[in-house]
């Protein structure tokens, strides 16, 4: 089954295929820009970004929206994350977190499907806590800096593709619209 | 002539009504939520906001979008100001401030009216830098930590509001508004 998926980004694609395939899914980047509006709720962001790529494309997709929540930080970076990334990078977020004794943190990914008369939202947590300084050559964005609760405080950079998808929050996500997409009834209602 | 304005921020409306009063021109809050997309561009911000609301609406309307702009952070945290200061504060900006020498920054303001077959944005900026910590108890968001270039290295805190709004990116966004309605030939149009 192939699908569009609204996305900018070249390695949440990759990501995704690489979960998907096993479930005989191929994501395809949707022909349409994303359109993510700003809110303090990953759902919200992906339920609009999706039903505006619906309504002008007119056929199954997905769009998928993720952050990373800090906690002593009140959620930040959060929905914003990639724009923090891109602005004050690990670097801004470790000096934030100087001198901080909770460093928990969670990325959170949410996957938003849209089919028409179908739409429906799947949601994957990874938990850990921020690193003291960047480690590893893996992944993109905050991954050097997120130590990962089921990884044994490696960072998502120290791991392998596959071995970040086990655990992380997009893997989760993905997996559960991998699930849900090879349930023969609901292939049955997509077809 | 009273216009719809789209915003959840009090703030921003009594200081908008403060500078439109001497033109005339009186806000009311629009009944209808203000959709904010993610864009690194203010005016992409606005325009899209008042392009929403317009077509819920059907009247005419502002909205504003603003930001503050640091340079050594790369514009951070621009258009996400609102989000960022709810979360790390003016705390989180000194500490990411910390050791710069560059500490220059500008607030930027745009102003975006929508009146259906007439849209038009107007910009406003003004210069300054951060300072070493807070100071003053007027405005809000980061005022206290922005001194104004115009103001003699002043916090926007620590002047009074109608101060303020001589030298504000809002009050010169929104003084340009105000001209350009009591233009005759645009009043004309509007009417």
């Amino acid at each position: 089954m192939e699908l569009y998926f609204a996305t900018g980004n070249p390695h949440k694609l990759a990501e995704a295929n690489l979960i998907l395939k096993k479930f005989g899914v191929t994501l395809k980047p949707a022909p349409s820009p994303k359109i993510e509006i700003q809110s303090d709720s990953l759902e919200e962001i992906a339920q609009y970004a999706a039903r505006a790529a619906y309504s002008s494309l007119r056929c199954p997709l997905v769009v998928e929206d993720s952050g990373l929540f800090i906690e002593s930080l009140n959620g930040f970076p959060g929905p914003y994350s990639s724009y923090v990334y891109k602005t004050i990078g690990c670097g801004g977020i470790l000096r934030l977190m100087e001198g901080r004794c909770n460093r928990e943190a969670s990325f959170k990914c949410v996957v938003f499907y849209a089919g028409g008369e179908v739409m429906c939202s799947f949601v994957g947590i990874a938990k850990g806590s921020i690193a003291e300084e960047p480690r590893g050559s893996g992944g993109f964005g905050f991954d050097p800096i997120f130590m990962s609760e089921d990884l044994n405080g490696k960072t998502f950079s120290e791991t392998d593709p596959s071995e970040k998808s086990a655990v992380s929050h997009r893997g989760r996500a993905f997996r559960a619209l991998g699930e849900w997409l090879s349930d023969s009834g609901r292939e049955h209602t997509l077809k």
